[in-house]
């Protein structure tokens, strides 16, 4: 059986212009997130049709790991920092999947 | 407070070469798949990293929307006929979110 774990799926909305900005920032905080005790995945998309749109897939291991993920020095510098003021806005949702679910 | 959803997330890994085929038969599945009645949200991405690495995500009002998407015309043509062939492999998970939920 599978454990449970925290789902989080983010929408980020670029300012215009900045989307190829984005993936190189995105890039050097996957790697960074992916270090994280708690985290359990982290990869990020784009869309091809509307490419200032990005999602951000993350799992982690417990309902506190993307608090924890927020405090980190890296999501402070490169995502508080860096990214999110080259947003529009930002959707993040997250739930806990059941260690039975798929 | 927000309904319950099913929530599916689908990795789908094209073939080498056939990223750009599957952006186009991708965007025509998700035209046809959001006029289902049960269907809240399709959206489509691509790895910026790993081109040939999609995201699907999508949404339900109900636990029996994906099997009952999987049963279309829409999803037998284009998914089972023309994308999945496309692909080397593919990773699909739902999972019921509460409605109290985020």
């Amino acid at each position: 059986m599978a454990n449970a774990y925290l789902q989080v799926i983010a929408h980020f909305f670029a300012k215009p212009g900045h989307g190829d900005a984005i993936v190189k920032h995105l890039a050097e905080l996957a790697e960074a997130t992916r270090a994280e005790p708690k985290n359990l995945y982290y990869e990020f998309f784009r869309s091809p049709l509307e490419p200032d749109h990005f999602v951000i897939l993350e799992q982690y291991s417990d309902a506190n790991g993307l608090a924890e993920h927020r405090e980190t020095e890296h999501f402070q510098r490169l995502g508080f920092g860096t990214i999110i003021p080259l947003l529009e806005r930002r959707e993040v949702s997250s739930h806990m999947v059941p260690g039975d679910a798929a």
